[in-house]
């Protein structure tokens, strides 16, 4: 079942990342005029995004939403997150970071598949804290500043496998292949 | 024909400022599942807004859309200003920006009226700067840190009538009243 639907997303490291730990070619597509609404919390984005995209493609869609909550931040960035590495980038969130004493953060992924009647979500979190400073070049976006519990290295210093051995979006890939088993 | 359509917003604020600035009573109303699309680009987030909101109602509409960019943010928060208010408030904005030594802001407010086939869109900027400290208690959402260039109150400090003579609302209002005589 884990083929018979579209990966809707525009990112590339997104598609090779869930290739790479589901073990399969995903068919992905990119999706001209997909919204997603403003919010930091990732479940709202999903589900809207899911809804559109399966609205527009008239086939069953995967979708995928990530983000990083700084604790000390209340929920932010969250799912927003992508538009503070656009303007400010990694650099700047941890500069907007130094008057605060709690580093700790969550790091949270989401995938939704919908067939236009039934939604399955899955999520995956992992716990973690926020390097003083931009470490390693591996993975993409926040890897690079983002340390998991009980490990030294940022997620950017990590080799794709051993990330993905561990990962936010790991732990939500294997709920949705739970999911999905289940739905059989 | 300032008053052939309806002022789309939830925010009871915005409806009494904006009844102020223009002298006459705006028919507003709220429509639930309208989303605000991700970006901190104001246009970007009042075009979708404008369009969705008209494909609900089937008539002629006014939206708006507000934001705040800190200079030293490249963009940050903009148009996504409400969610830092909603998470970290406007103490924790300014706790955010104390590594930073450009404490420039301009505060940006866009109206678009859009009656299914033509879009007039306006737009107010003030610039200004963020104060150290909460000040004031007028006002609402971010008018307590935002000082208007050539005044050393913040929004919040000044009357409702201070405000609304200066304001970036103000602004493009009185544009939006130009574009709209144009349009007779």
């Amino acid at each position: 079942m884990l083929n018979q639907f579209k990966f809707v997303t525009g990112n590339p490291n997104k598609v090779r990342e869930a290739s790479e730990i589901l073990d399969l070619t995903l068919e992905s597509v990119q999706v001209d005029g997909l919204f997603e609404i403003q919010s930091p919390d990732i479940d709202a984005v999903i589900r809207h995004k899911a809804e559109q995209a399966h609205s527009i493609l008239q086939c069953p869609v995967m979708v995928e939403d990530s983000g990083l909550v700084f604790h000390a931040w209340n929920g932010l960035p969250g799912a927003l997150v992508k538009w503070f590495e656009e303007t400010v980038s990694c650099e700047g969130m941890l500069k907007m970071l130094e008057g605060f004493d709690d580093r700790g953060a969550t790091a949270i992924c989401c995938f939704a598949v919908y067939d236009g009647k039934n939604m399955k979500i899955a999520r995956g979190k992992v716990k973690g804290s926020l390097s003083s400073n931009i470490r390693g070049s591996n993975g993409f976006g926040w890897d690079v500043i983002f340390i998991p519990e009980g490990y030294k290295q940022t997620y950017g210093e990590m080799s794709p496998r051993g990330k993905n051995a561990i990962s936010h979006r790991k732990r939500a890939l294997d709920k949705l292949k739970q999911e999905l088993n289940k739905a059989l």
